[in-house]
């Protein structure tokens, strides 16, 4: 996207390279801490255009906020061609990188569960859903009975691999293979559980056999 | 606690009151509805010396917050008599317990995870460390090596648990018996997968037999 003082946009374009310019910010810095001015400037408009494309900073930082959480979910998205099981793995991996390269604006969406700010709170429960419901579809045609304790477990399922992903990058003493290994092995005995029919489950695990063992 | 408004209390005693108030408020309104006003008119002062206590409105929320979050580790706290597969099974159901019995105060402490308020987020991480940590012990009692990997791996754990109750709750179609029926089974191989030695693994399993047949 080129971004210049002088460019000449429609509504919608400048309105996308404002929300960029912010995803950009947002990659070394708290969503509080994106700056409406600095934005702005970089835009080469004024703090009031701005404002008036997001009714305010707020409306500004939900947009972006918006951006990064669909960046999320298009980075995760299933491939339709590949088995369950193996969209399930794929899915943690992509999703520890995404994190990895995009702590502040993971975060920034994570600390939006705060009841607060309810646009915000709202935006992080759907993108959260979403997860669990791709989790559910994979895990139905894995043989699991769908009922309300499968979509409970799934949202328990990606908090857990939200709290490990978020966890081992503050901590920095874990690397992404030992994290990415963990979350896999976790993901085997996890979907044993959901899986109650014995044939089911083994035509599962006699698909997982090399995939815990890599 | 007897509440009067003529009552003469000492400074602390009045202070523990006010808490007590606010918990009393936390159990049925989010804790940004805890409302100054009606605590001070509850316990008989005026506002102005509820403020004096607690500094400012954010003050006496932090105060309650922190009284949920005692509460909540108190009600929790591992037996040393039991063994460790013992302490932390009870564990699950003692949490799940606290949170059906006190849903709003728990929502508020988690909603208190949110950036904004770093002294509200820094209770919560708190709160989440500690129950990491009594697992921690548990599990390397068990057998398990403590590295970082563990540590990481006991957060997740009780996010996992967090994550689970919270939206067991809001779903409103989980019985009980249910939700602490699939943690206990979830962590059965929660635990066989951080501990690591076979014939530690083999001990613990022998012991949870019993448990996971119940």
């Amino acid at each position: 996207m080129t971004i210049g003082a002088r460019t000449r946009l429609s509504a919608e374009d400048r309105r996308d390279q404002l929300v960029a310019l912010g995803l950009e910010m947002l990659a070394t810095r708290r969503l509080d801490d994106v700056s409406a001015e600095e934005i702005a400037v970089a835009a080469g408009i004024s703090k009031g255009l701005l404002f008036h494309y997001f009714g305010s900073k707020r409306g500004f930082h939900l947009a972006v906020a918006k951006a990064a959480a669909a960046e999320l979910l298009a980075r995760t998205t299933p491939d339709p061609e590949l088995a369950p099981i193996d969209r399930l793995v794929r899915g943690i991996g992509q999703f520890v990188d995404y994190v990895r390269e995009n702590s502040d604006a993971y975060v920034a969406l994570v600390s939006g569960g705060n009841r607060v700010d309810t646009d915000l709170a709202a935006l992080f429960d759907a993108t959260r859903q979403t997860n669990a419901d791709r989790l559910v579809d994979a895990l139905v045609e894995l043989g699991a009975p769908d009922r309300p304790l499968l979509r409970m477990a799934a949202r328990a399922w990606v908090a857990f691999v939200e709290e490990a992903t978020v966890n081992a990058l503050a901590r920095g003493d874990i690397t992404r293979a030992e994290l990415v290994g963990f979350l896999e092995r976790a993901s085997i005995p996890f979907i044993s559980i959901v899986i109650e029919d014995p044939v089911a489950l083994q035509t599962v695990m006699d698909r997982i056999g090399p995939i815990s063992g890599s």
